[in-house]
């Protein structure tokens, strides 16, 4: 099954479209989780990976009854060193293990020879030395999607698709992006229309060409489109029909349900909307004071489920 | 000393502004090498890992006197795990024990807190946590330089500026590649004006934001510009008069020295070239039949050093 069909059915199963981003900021995360990762081994990096574990691991137990899919990001992983990569494939495969999707945050993007090896790594099978001579296909990374720049062109997006509609898994490309600076290239107009609306054309020319689709099926390759501009949701719409729409930006980024406007179609499906500090750090605000860090989280997720929901138009 | 500093510095050391690309692709190495790292420890990743460092390093001593820089893609080494990453970072630091300049090849790129905690684990220093409780500072990745992705906006881009300035470390932001599809988006026109150009302009105004120069000196940010398209060269360097360019494709991707007019002021400085397969696979080629690998590469390094050359005005 292809991985937009898995996500059609995972939203079914959790009503959900929520993504819950697993950006760990581990100067916020409650001292019980240091104490505890303290206990055993070498301090450095290696606590630091050990206290990713414990706190990823532990969000996700939160959510998993809430979210579609988590999406952790590799930054703040991968920041400290080998230690932090380790916990990153344990928490994906866990994340899995619990139901959830998993969406490798990465927006990865390069060349063709870097390209392939790109997708090898992420989607696999990757062919690794065998001690007595020759290789082997191996699976190391338990994802379901990652996300991907554009800015390189389509050729340098064909080896990811490849590689992914082969494994089953899928990504969304970069299109429009929730921060304040996105316009700075992304809005400039090229014969009178927006370069992310041509981001929008190259992505739909290589749906056409790998993973063409009929009016009521989803194709495995998505976008990423900030809901702090929902004007632009539509008009992204318009010209990607068949695609998964990753909307970040709820919550911490400031958007809300009412932004949402175009991102569901009356089955359900077509968009799933990214909460990170808002669901991972709920602990930290006021409204929950005296509340359980991880039921906090759970409670968030709960009600960003439910207001996420509210945008899905009756059918 | 500033990144820009170190790196005449440099250049002017070894005479040389080539830039060696190691992508090493474990199926086409010497056999002696997969022998020799299969001799100890585990099969899997773990023995890629090896075979990644083995190869790397032999690699960096067969250039070191050739080459200014060498530019490890970590692609060709995080598709191995956390095996592969801990090879990239061994290989880096070697690197740069034995004099060479290091730029690592990640062209990352995101928003907010990401792009910080990119800059954390790029340019350092990472706050780690210690056992007794609380974090301290440490450097992990010893590199000089790492190429960057513009898509997302100037704003992504500062904090990995601010990091790298304050650890006297550089970049080179991606402006226009050598693939075939870079013209998909960057070669776009706006009012006139192809969208590289916007991407060169808002480079400018980073360097004038936080890294201003005067006539005679270079600024720690630099543009990716591919020599598959000469003609552009010129174009961008009437804008980013005090960056250094990375020049990919020369070698492998079929740039040569005569593409290259415009990349070098008449001091000699200006750009570095990068060759990757052309010099780490060099002893694959029928010109080197009989001929050490080694050997090999080194040869083919002095020989791209010597006709990049050969593109330096004459003062």
């Amino acid at each position: 099954m292809s991985f937009a069909v898995n996500l059609q059915d995972r939203i079914a199963k959790v009503n959900s479209r929520l993504c819950v981003g697993i950006d760990p900021d581990l100067t916020k995360i409650p001292v019980e989780i240091f104490d505890k990762s303290a206990e055993k081994g070498f301090g450095g990096p290696a606590l630091a990976g050990r206290m990713l574990t414990e706190f990823s691991t532990r969000i996700i137990d939160a959510v998993a009854a809430h979210a579609a899919c988590v999406k952790p990001n590799v930054a703040f992983f991968e920041r400290y060193g080998t230690a932090g990569l380790a916990s990153y494939y344990g928490v994906c495969s866990y994340a899995r293990e619990q139901g959830l999707m998993v969406i490798a945050d990465m927006k990865r993007g390069d060349i063709g020879s870097t390209a392939k090896a790109y997708a090898e790594g992420i989607f696999g099978p990757v062919s690794v030395p065998v001690k007595t001579g020759g290789f082997e296909d191996q699976e190391l990374l338990a994802i379901d999607a990652v996300t991907l720049s554009p800015y390189l062109g389509a050729d340098t997006l064909e080896p990811l698709i490849e590689y992914a509609l082969k494994a089953e898994k899928g990504m969304f490309i970069l299109c429009k992006t929730s921060n304040p600076g996105s316009g700075d290239l992304q809005d400039l107009t090229i014969e009178g229309e927006a370069l992310y609306m041509r981001v929008a054309k190259m992505i739909q020319g290589l749906i056409d060409k790998h993973d063409p689709q009929d009016s009521q099926t989803f194709s495995s390759i998505g976008a990423v489109v900030g809901a702090t501009y929902p004007e632009q949701l539509g008009e992204i719409r318009g010209v990607l029909k068949n695609s998964f729409f990753l909307i970040p930006g709820f919550g911490a980024q400031g958007g809300t349900a009412k932004d949402l406007d175009g991102a569901f179609y009356p089955c359900g499906n077509g968009a799933i909307i990214n909460s990170s500090r808002g669901v991972i750090f709920a602990g930290l605000k006021d409204e929950y004071k005296g509340v359980d860090f991880f039921e906090a989280a759970a409670d968030a997720a709960l009600k960003a489920k439910e207001a996420i929901n509210t945008a899905v138009p009756q059918a």
